[in-house]
């Protein structure tokens, strides 16, 4: 039996967690949930699963029995696996102490490790473990099982995400309902518009570098429209593994909080290979996709440009779902606020987290907010 | 530095095993080779690789300083692999003492498991380890690796062979040639003929019963026209993990060879996930495969029904290549000599290898030769 700590537990990861918690009740037993905005939805989950420990921004800590917060919980002794499914920068704490008390920690929450995988490298040092929960990472993470040789290539599967196929030209008027039409995964509002820029994809190629120490140069991503194929492995023998599942993010959930276990019972109703048809691959063509451009590109500078970047595409995004800035502004934002940032120390959780809020501050100001 | 021992070092597969050692003198070495017919290939072979052991059909003992043939050469002492790459059942013997003798069996002759599967598992008792050389089968325990749960199901692709999309109607008048043509590999011609009938197809469940331990009813086979896939693995929790690689038995023949370790410098150019295309997968109308259902029939029987399977197809299959039978009686007379067959003890060497004469025989008697 393993005790999880959900770390927003009323998101759509929070949620679909507590699904898979549902589903194995006699493996996976809710030890603390942590909600933001939600409270009747938290509510709720804590009336199901009765959860020691809970936490919340909008009731007091008396309300809910909650003793010293985020951290607290997820480095309590009772604890197994912190599920950390959280948008923005009140995870990092929790999410390092997690790993410096050498716990598991299932990472839905890519932004931190973008923001704070050095860090996250020398916390686990102490013996914690990072399993990602995200189809593409987890597929990465499933094909490396059992192989002890260097990889020569990781191959991220992107689904092009709404607007694939269209020119820039295209999306000078799409409105946020188009973006958030997502054409095979169900997500959160934040995430399916990274989707439609690509900016999630950039955000996972920085994730893969961190959590499977691979060089930027042996990963890239390729269009796969059917989301069926998740990511790609090649070995250097030329041999390539890959994972495959229908999108249901219960999948790598069910698979990060029972590792290395695969147990039957979930939402597997089986793939028919036969009649799958045609899957296809093609060439990113990243000129259409420039979030995807400056994602990689801060990727690459490193330092606390990764932090700068989650910040303005978080300031950026939220401007676009409020309607105050058109779709292609998304890049441009992120591109002038990159190109302002003067980096500090990628191993010093006050600096990243200095350059996150100055980012998200200065894209508002940047758009005039 | 792995000792190999090639039986059938002059067939397809023996020439792309010495191939495979060629590229990795640093981790292979020839120790022995038998090869039957071509004594002038084997010569040389023997000048190059200089093997400590060798043997042939059609040259005596003592020309080649052979002791006491194939048997005593796959159970060496100085013997790491022993590549078992013939056709036919003089190799049942040695593969049996190899596995008796603890040694590691790199297996191309998938009819040796369908025959002696039974026989192999209670040889491999004592320490042998026995390893599949043919890419759908590799495939699948590459993707086994690492992993500890039950598999819920295998599907091996199968691209058709050369006459994928005819109808039956269509292959009455067939010549050799034309069979002989196979959209994607370049094989031996027992083997290519096999392909497309699919008896091969048929071969390789059976194979992949023995040697993962599952059960007939969670094997099945699709149609994968590219042969970039070479088989999926699906799990209990719903993931399916796939191998790939550009057809090239060289591939499967090093991944046996170095198993565990995976080293490049072989004959990977890397694969572009991007420039795949499309990757189709259907379902095998059996329909259209009398051998293949004849195939999985005896498989499904048991006892010594593989082996009359393999005696049957053995000859059937010299017939249609000398052009004394026509394409489509192939599968008639191996349905007609499964239909006559009493069945033996599969656990016994003596019943297996009787069987499979008596069919050959047979298959010839009703051909009327």
């Amino acid at each position: 039996m393993k005790r999880v700590a959900i770390l927003g537990s009323t998101g759509s990861v929070g949620c679909q967690t507590l699904d898979v918690v549902r589903s194995f009740p006699e493996h996976l037993s809710v030890f603390g949930l942590a909600g933001w905005s939600n409270s009747d939805l938290l509510a709720l989950q804590i009336a199901e699963f009765s959860p020691s420990v809970t936490w919340s921004r909008n009731l007091s800590e008396e309300d809910l029995g909650v003793s010293d917060g985020l951290t607290e919980m997820a480095t309590h002794p009772d604890v197994d696996v912190v599920v950390v499914a959280t948008i923005g920068f009140s995870s990092l704490p929790p999410t390092l102490a997690a790993l410096r008390a050498g716990k598991t920690v299932a990472l839905a929450s890519k932004e931190a490790v973008v923001m704070a995988g050095s860090i996250m490298q020398r916390e686990m040092q102490s013996g914690g473990k990072l399993f990602p929960v995200d189809s593409e990472p987890s597929a990465i993470w499933q094909c490396l099982q059992g192989e002890n040789s260097e990889v020569s290539r990781l191959t991220l599967t992107a689904s092009g995400g709404a607007f694939r196929g269209r020119s820039l030209d295209q999306l000078i008027d799409v409105t946020p309902e188009e973006a958030l039409a997502h054409p095979t995964w169900q997500m959160g509002s934040k995430i399916t518009i990274d989707s439609a820029t690509l900016m999630n994809k950039a955000f996972e190629i920085i994730e893969a570098s961190w959590l499977f120490n691979v060089d930027w140069n042996k990963i890239q991503a390729v269009i796969h429209p059917q989301s069926i194929v998740h990511s790609f492995v090649e070995f250097h023998d030329g041999s390539v593994k890959a994972q495959l599942a229908f999108p249901d993010m219960r999948l790598p959930i069910q698979y990060a909080l029972m590792y290395p276990e695969r147990i039957s019972g979930g939402f597997s109703e089986g793939m028919e290979i036969g009649e799958l048809g045609s899957l296809e691959f093609y060439p990113l063509d990243d000129s259409k996709y420039p979030c995807y451009i400056e994602g990689l590109r801060a990727g690459k500078l490193g330092g606390t440009y990764p932090a700068a970047l989650c910040g303005a595409d978080d300031a950026a995004v939220e401007l676009f779902l409020d309607r105050k800035i058109s779709f292609l502004t998304i890049s441009e934002l992120v591109k002038r606020v990159l190109d302002e940032h003067k980096s500090g120390d990628e191993s010093s959780l006050e600096d990243i987290v200095s350059a996150g809020n100055w980012a998200k501050t200065r894209a508002y100001e940047l758009a005039g907010l």
